[in-house]
């Protein structure tokens, strides 16, 4: 079975949309990637930092979804990273309400012995440095290193993520974020760029537009699965990137063609996630969910035109 | 073969966008579908009008195409409707600049007695009254009546829309639009609203981020294939309806199922028609280019995950 290191936050979030506002949940990109890679086969370890004030319920139910969390720091005298956001109507825009790092600020992400040799590691958004930290204690080259950023990091530390950004294979970013990087508009333009910067695969989100995955001149797209209602947001990038990540780190096929099912999983998985507040909906999806999810993408996009 | 009557504008365009801008060119949707429709087997007539001062090459143009003309009134001293637009830097907005009705002010279609039995009518962005007018003129129910529209016929004449929206089998509308014609931001409710005013099928457009389908209970979606560079959008919502129904009147097949594939050859040739300003690309299209554009559209699309 494959091992899969998850770096990223675990964390309260306090979050307003149009359907209602929640107190502090559990969220976090490490929750959020670990809930979605544990619908695989894989031997997956978050590694992260909470406060003492982080309640132990949360830590049990990462554990009771196979996710080791021997890599999960408790800062005892410490509070838990919290963010809160609020989503405007359209459900593409949020205000962020307020961002406390606390522990997070002095985070040193220790990789468990047992987990140094992992197949795929997967970076969630974190400083750059943080994220390179975890990839020079791996003993053993991943197969698979997928890195999450956010345009907040090519703001203050452009140069760090350019410096990770040459050690990863895959690269999730948004849409805007792709842009941001490369000054370039068009997204097939910028996806180049971003090859040239070192990634092999690039995979640009674009939320309710779905996703595209860019290697060399091969591109493959997975739209978001049209919904009635998006209830909440918060998480479904993450989602997809850990549906993706575990898909991989299962089938141990790294190729452009298991890349497009990756692609699709994570779509799926992330088609869930924002379904209701937080993680309440991704921690009760059955393997039939996902299953007759997958069915609804395939009619989605499957077309029959015979060409010679 | 198939009879497939086009209605709507045959016009001039003078067209601005950040890679350079043009004189008066031919534009118009009934212009931009019957190129379209050109790539498929059906003998496809126009029904529109210009003025005294509209070239016989472009006329000449149409009919090269085999587009019959018979329906496109020639009014000697009136002056061609005139739009004029200038798009932002995205290319996903525009300023319109000027529009000048002229001889579209006072023009009553006449569908040509030999196209009065047509099996698909495209009806184009026009009044809803004078949409109403070609059904009316119909002597055989059509096997399939598209529409088209946008939100200035809602903002000005939302009554006479609904009257003719009520006797037709697909419409084709802009993701805003949907939301406007609806007051519905979902788009999956949005298409069950208009499922409720009539059509059995709706066609929702949203540019660059691709095309769904709507049928009852079943989705498909399209994505619009990225490109380097997005020239200039002008006709390439009218491109994909003219391929949309050329596809459908050649193949003579309305299910739901082969109007995936009419959703596909629609994206397909509107990917050409943003290539170039105006008409250009369009003109230009071999067999072999639409063949080799369709399997990007596969390797785009397809994946392959077994499920039971």
């Amino acid at each position: 079975m494959s091992k899969l290191v998850i770096v990223g936050t675990v964390a309260f979030d306090a979050i307003e949309t149009p359907f209602g506002k929640t107190d502090k949940i559990l969220g976090g990109a490490a929750t959020f990637i670990g809930l979605a890679a544990s619908h695989f086969d894989v031997d997956a370890a978050a590694v992260s930092v909470v406060g003492g004030d982080f309640p132990q319920e949360y830590l049990d139910l990462l554990v009771n979804k196979n996710i080791n969390i021997e890599g999960v720091e408790i800062v005892k005298d410490g509070k838990t990273f919290f963010w809160s956001g609020k989503y405007h109507n359209d459900m593409n825009s949020r205000d962020t309400l307020a961002t406390e790092l606390n522990v997070l600020e002095h985070f040193n992400p220790v990789v468990p012995e047992a987990y140094q040799d992992a197949e795929v590691v997967m970076l969630g958004n974190l400083h750059p440095l943080t994220q390179q930290s975890v990839l020079d204690q791996m003993t053993k080259k991943p197969k698979l290193a997928i890195l999450d950023t956010m345009n907040f990091w090519m703001d203050i530390a452009l140069d760090d993520l350019h410096a990770v950004i040459k050690n990863i294979d895959v690269i999730t970013i948004n849409d805007e974020e792709a842009r941001q990087l490369t000054g370039e508009y068009s997204l097939v333009v910028a996806a180049r760029k971003i090859h040239e910067m070192g990634p092999q695969y690039v995979v640009i989100k674009k939320g309710e537009h779905g996703a595209l995955l860019f290697h060399n001149d091969h591109m493959f797209y997975a739209p978001a699965l049209p919904l009635e209602e998006v209830f909440d947001p918060t998480g479904a990038g993450d989602t997809f990137a850990g549906g993706f990540a575990g898909y991989l780190a299962k089938t141990e096929d790294y190729s452009f063609e298991n890349m497009k099912n990756a692609v699709i999983y994570g779509s799926t998985l992330a088609s869930f996630c924002v379904e209701k507040f937080g993680t309440e909906r991704m921690q009760n999806i059955s393997k039939d969910d996902v299953e007759y999810r997958l069915k609804e993408f395939k009619r989605l996009t499957q077309f029959n035109i015979e060409l010679s």
